[in-house]
């Protein structure tokens, strides 16, 4: 008689509201198929420490499942470590994997971004040089949004769903004196602008992406003609914007000797709002206001998508079942089939082809200008940020699933 | 037979996701006695400019009274004047009245905190030396929760109800890595903590109130043996934390030199955050992490209190009962009966017994060491932070009353 199977599933990366969605779906998962899943804290770095926990009594029923799937961050703990490649460190890969065949697991599920992609896509590699019998699937996550072989990931719609939603009303309190300003919103996203793009759902009057370097006369000369039409001028202003030489707006505020602190230190600024800010007050004379939505984009659970959770309690589910079906080497991922209505088939693709690329926002979907996005970009968007369909509250705030030990 | 009387009213002060709920609940008031509604536009200051909006045509039905009421900010647009005082400039309350005369209105309502309850007392006071008929009331507002004379102002209980709820989202974002870290919250209020304490309902490791001066070097050995215990320590901040000379602790940043943008201009820096969090990672050597929670928790109409609402707009209702009913020189108030079930009366009290005055945060519901909040602050904001019943959504996001012209 052959004993129920075991899979072993971690996080990685940055945290999201939707990353517990997708561990809760490969739980789920492993239970229709009658296997049992350990929990990596802290992801494979923690489990390389040798810890783990058991997701049979942590997650014990349907009730645990729905409250972890509706808590922010990462509950079993993350981390941030780069393997090295197999060919160049043999010896930590046979380690690894040693630990793994230990744990007793006929499977590794990380949930994760690129460098997550990077993590199983190399694991797989080694596994199959030396014919381990070890299964290695990826869950994608991320705001950011920027990885190839999916038509988006989740925790996009979530932080896609707060970013927009803070960006209507911060436009709506902005908008109460009778007096010119000009308010920058700024949003996450270093590289891509699929986050900044995404307050177009609140029609800003520009949206700022990294995709295309900026001009600030062109953006003020933009500003002061807007400003001689209405009172409020809204920018949504990626953090990643750059000029034409590449470098970061964000930086400028930082060499100007702004971002030390007291200390000397330099100081965590998040500048490119701040820097445009100051920058249009110089230059047009009127109030201006720098708002960074900061940590509440990626962890605001309360404003979740439930597209979103839906997709990313799926994508995790879908890994459980491929693992255990197999599958090894990929990752699982969206394929969208119709904007509106929405629809969307879940599949696998292979990890190696998405590990270490980068998708950024195309530049047809993104205005002339460069200075906004287009119809395609709402139209791709939209449908990612439908509202939650049930919160569970508890003293007047969202349930949450409480801490591990 | 008598004309249908007419009322005016005007928001003032700083935006709220509450009062709108309390100028849909004036509408309803003049409404239900058949009375018109006018408003000012930009608050007393747009009114004596001549700008008013028929609120019979802005308004036309429930529906639109019932968007009005869950839409952030000042939808009739607000301003910041400070009246002068009627002994000292009789002949600006002259202009005044005879601009309030000239509208046809037998009663101003004034929506907003402090200074708005100033000027209708100063309005009341010389009505009453000349004998007009006409009548003001006030109706309070302010996220500060500042005003004497009632149990608690609309505003608070959405504003608490965010700031609760990010801290406690921000919490498991700061908690998904091992190591050591302190996050520090900063939450909006100057003079009093009753924001800043509102995050008691989260539960973080300590509340700074600006009711009782903060010495560093006690804080930062609370913060260390917190760390001792717990990998992630989180610090609910007011921006009003003073020291014991009663200077800002937010002023520190800016004095030491990191406030000033590359224009040599002041830069609006909420410093108390940074402040504190450059000095933790200074003495306690671990990471740090400054979190403003800015705009958001005053607009943030997605995350509104029930409560906070149905009260906002049952004392605008009563307002403008009053008003219609003859009162003048009085605010509405609320007067509690039970904390749990909560249970609260509303009346109206003498407004001039409520302008000018500040109601801080009473120091037996302040720790002993001054570092959080006791059961009976928890028991007082509970109940001030029900979830929303119901939130229309359009295209995914809350549905907003469009803005005036």
């Amino acid at each position: 008689m052959s004993q129920a199977k075991r899979i072993l599933v971690g996080q990685s990366g940055g945290p999201t509201s939707a990353i517990n969605a997708s561990l809760a779906g490969v739980i789920a998962g492993a239970r229709e198929k009658g296997a049992h899943a350990i929990g990596m804290r802290y992801g494979i770095q923690g489990f390389l420490d040798g810890r783990t926990v058991d997701l049979d009594q942590a997650v014990p029923d349907d009730d645990a499942l729905s409250l972890l799937r509706d808590t922010p961050a990462s509950w079993l703990g993350s981390c941030r470590f780069k393997l090295p490649e197999p060919e160049a460190d043999p010896e930590f890969f046979a380690s690894a994997l040693e630990r793994i065949d230990a744990a007793g697991v006929s499977a590794v599920l990380y949930i994760g971004g690129n460098d997550s992609m990077d993590t199983i896509a190399k694991l797989a590699r080694y596994g199959a040089q030396v014919g381990s019998d070890v299964r290695f699937v990826g869950v994608p996550k991320t705001i950011d949004n920027d990885l190839v072989g999916t038509d988006h990931t989740p925790g996009y719609g979530s932080a896609a769903r707060f970013v927009a939603t803070a960006v209507a009303e911060v436009a709506r309190d902005a908008d109460v004196y009778d007096l010119k300003s000009v308010t920058f919103v700024e949003i996450m996203g270093r590289d891509a602008g699929w986050l900044a793009g995404s307050a177009c759902l609140a029609s800003p009057d520009v949206v700022l992406l990294p995709e295309v370097p900026l001009d600030e006369d062109t953006l003020m000369a933009k500003v002061e003609a807007l400003l001689a039409e209405k009172n409020t001028v809204m920018v949504a202003t990626s953090e990643g914007v750059r000029d034409a030489s590449g470098r970061l707006i964000a930086e400028r505020t930082v060499a100007a000797g702004t971002g030390t602190d007291e200390f000397g230190h330099l100081a965590q600024l998040s500048g490119a709002s701040r820097y445009l800010a100051a920058l249009a007050k110089e230059r047009l004379g009127c109030k201006t206001r720098a708002v960074e939505i900061s940590t509440f984009q990626r962890c605001a659970s309360h404003c979740a998508s439930s597209t979103d959770l839906d997709e990313a309690f799926a994508l995790g589910r879908l890994g459980a079942l491929a693992a255990l079906d197999g599958q090894t080497g990929v990752m699982c991922a969206v394929e969208r089939t119709s904007d509106d209505p929405y629809r969307a088939e879940l599949r696998t693709v292979g990890v190696a082809d998405v590990a270490n690329k980068v998708k950024p926002v195309p530049r047809e979907w993104i205005a002339a200008d460069g200075m906004g996005v287009t119809p395609e970009f709402v139209r791709y968007v939209r449908p990612l940020v439908a509202p939650p369909e049930q919160i569970a509250y508890e003293g007047g705030l969202p349930r949450q699933m409480p801490p591990l030990a």
